[in-house]
């Protein structure tokens, strides 16, 4: 079979079209906005790709769907790849850092901006393309191609597991492409073999019933002091997290991964002039950057709210203080485990008043170096890009768990993603140049899976 | 001359009607909102009354403007009393816990809704009755009355120090009415003596330059663990506040001081009840906690705000984290000198990178319990309350010290504001029996006055 490069190259607008479109249609887990209407659009956008593509649901309708597309290879129907992605974007906010409207798809020169243009609907385009395109080209493709396309990642893939055992039949495959994949400064691909898991949680302190004069501070406790001490108890101004055995389940890298965390390039410098910062947590320099990204868990504050928050000054004392975390775990961390001993600390510190409400939890998971599919991927990779480079893990959090224990299969991350590309910030890009490289790829991966 | 007390009770329609006229004004000085337009509507109620009336600036007219209003004594010209008042509110948030629209001024049964209700338009409008109605039953007033209604007393009178300088000679006087006065559960009027200082200020912290997908918190420093870690350098769980020489300034109680305070009522199972709080900061009680009404410094969290704090999971590594503080002082506390007291600490314990934004300061005032103008205050709110309370100082903030300083008269606050009228928060009220009675109680004052 041929490489689908020239159509790729020929059909590009018809590409960024399609991805405007998505685009233009809000699809925010988060605040549940626009689910069915992306599912819905995700679906007719396979269907005139010819993919067979249908909205499937949960026995709770009230679940954002999962989009499944498959087409079958006539020439080699024995093999199956499956793309996974997602459709849903994190929310916009804050909408007023964004130089043009968020759900616009605005395209100038090589980039298109919107929120989801890069995480993760110009990932799935790339996808939907390669497949389209080697259909067009050659009246087939090298192997079966089937598509799960969820509706809350942005949210912590809450029933992506759900959906996988519930339509497991209909998934079976033998190997998996990721929802997304990096592409660094030096336009190399980073092939990503692991996800980082989550545990994501909000503490709620309370005061006094209703919010009160600030003069009554002499008596009353303030909850966003309560909160603060309760933060300030949880981890060191190193990043290291105090909760008692939070590290005990952590699985040490074998010598193949620091072998390969040591190869990966990382530009310091260029990172932190990127976020406009001039030293790294601890301190960190070096191969303990690498391993940072790879393999270290974290505490962050992803949200803080308590009181008066408008302009100039409001003497109020709250009724309520609130802190939004989540603290990313990597093999062998059990997000579960990990919440008791979060609520044992706080109860052995004195902040039983706060109260811990969970919003989901997902373990980590890496495919080993040594499975022949991570051999596919490369070598797909350093023939449309020049090189690549291979990855233990990505920082990044998903599902990959739930995916290598349901489907049992290697899961590798390859994708079209500008490490810069401001994904969950404001104004969000997919770069035009890295799309076509990347559909590109996804031929190639296609071509090279069939024949391995 | 005869009490108001007949006049009052058969005009209570009338008194309300224009509480509600100036509560329908919103005027919140936070937000620059309204500001001349109610000034302009305090000046024509004045006028209403009897009493000559101006709208005063500044050179600089984009300060909100003061009100002032006089009223000469034929009868008694040599010895004046100032009524000093504000008319602008805090802001109405959160809007969406007020059971009525914040600004409607909802009569119902014997209470006034609405931000302003009680603080500080429903004490504005009973100084203004007594004038009124004292005129118009005798065609005098017993002494010379003066009135300064200014416009930014809630975000710290900012500039009432300049108005009272720049307008000293009109606004001379003998003795000061305060702006408010609380009524306690067993409707016992509190007569205060002196009002708290106050250093409002922003802390803000910067993290990267702008927000980032949080599992870049292995390498990024989040500015909210940044400025969590700075808040809990400066205060321990049982309120005291750990900045160096912070209390060094702080006056000890005089031993006439410490009997008023031994003498002053204070229902601590109620106050407990109505905040729906089980205990005080640093377990509190007896004559400690009235010792802390009146003469504790605070370090007080008025709002906190970083990251996504909307519905759901975000997960962001936020580029930036805000604190509002406000530290309340006592006698003889500077506020300019505590800031850099605050600026030091933070320098001193590696949170140079914090950014310390000053909102305003206040220094902390009192008159003296032998003053004989706090006798004719306390006997007035006798007769018509049945008893009264001294209280050495309220546990509010009020620019009392620019007063004293500049007019170098006593200051005396006494009032309508029922204790738990919720001034600050949502659903603030004012009682209409305490409206009436306070009118009554201004009329008796100015009589006392007039002979003392």
């Amino acid at each position: 079979m041929s490489s689908i490069d020239q159509l790729v190259d020929s059909e590009m607008d018809a590409m960024v079209a399609d991805l405007q479109t998505l685009i233009r249609q809000p699809s925010v887990s988060a605040k549940k906005q626009g689910l069915v209407e992306c599912a819905n659009l995700v679906s007719s956008i396979m269907k005139k790709a010819g993919i067979s593509s249908d909205v499937l649901y949960l026995d709770d309708k009230s679940i954002p769907p999962i989009v499944c597309g498959e087409l079958k290879s006539k020439s080699n129907p024995g093999k199956t790849l499956l793309f996974y992605n997602h459709y849903d974007v994190q929310p916009a906010e804050p909408v007023e850092l964004w130089n043009a409207e968020p759900f616009s798809g605005k395209l100038e020169g090589n980039y298109v901006y919107g929120r989801g243009s890069a995480d993760d609907k110009g990932e799935l385009i790339t996808r939907i393309k390669a497949v389209e395109y080697y259909l067009k080209k050659t009246g087939d493709v090298p192997c079966n191609v089937k598509f799960i396309v969820e509706g809350e990642e942005e949210i912590g893939s809450v029933h992506v597991e759900q959906y996988l055992q519930k339509y497991h039949e209909r998934l079976a495959c033998d190997g998996v492409i990721w929802e997304f994949g990096y592409v660094d400064a030096k336009d190399r691909p980073i092939i990503s073999l692991g996800m980082k898991g989550l545990l994501y949680v909000e503490l709620a302190a309370t005061g006094p019933s209703r919010d009160a004069h600030s003069s009554l501070a002499v008596l009353i406790e303030n909850p966003a002091w309560r909160l603060v001490s309760a933060l300030a108890s949880m981890r060191d101004s190193n990043g290291k997290i105090l909760i008692k055995d939070w590290y005990k389940e952590v699985r040490d890298f074998t010598s193949q991964e620091l072998d390969v965390i040591a190869q990966e390039p990382f530009d310091e410098a260029e990172f932190k002039e990127e976020y406009g910062i001039t030293r790294f947590v601890a301190g960190a320099e070096g191969r303990d950057v690498k391993k940072a990204l790879v393999g270290m868990p974290t505490c962050n504050i992803a949200g803080l709210n308590s009181g008066y928050i408008g302009e100039g000054a409001k003497t109020v004392l709250p009724s309520k203080a609130m802190v939004k975390i989540d603290f990313r775990l990597v093999p062998d961390m059990i997000p579960e485990r990990q919440l008791e001993r979060l609520k044992a600390h706080l109860f052995e510190h004195g902040f039983d008043d706060i109260e811990v409400v969970f919003i989901h939890g997902e373990a980590a998971a890496r495919t080993s170096i040594s499975d022949p599919f991570v051999k596919q991927v490369e070598q797909a990779a350093k023939v449309t890009f020049g090189s690549a480079i291979i990855s233990v893990s990505s920082a990044g959090t998903g599902p990959m768990y739930s995916f290598a224990k349901v489907l049992k299969s290697p899961c590798i991350s390859v994708g079209s993603t500008y490490m810069f590309a401001r994904i969950h910030s404001p104004n969000e890009f997919a770069r035009v140049d890295l799309l076509n490289k990347t559909t590109k790829c996804i031929g190639r991966i296609m071509e090279n899976f069939s024949a391995g």
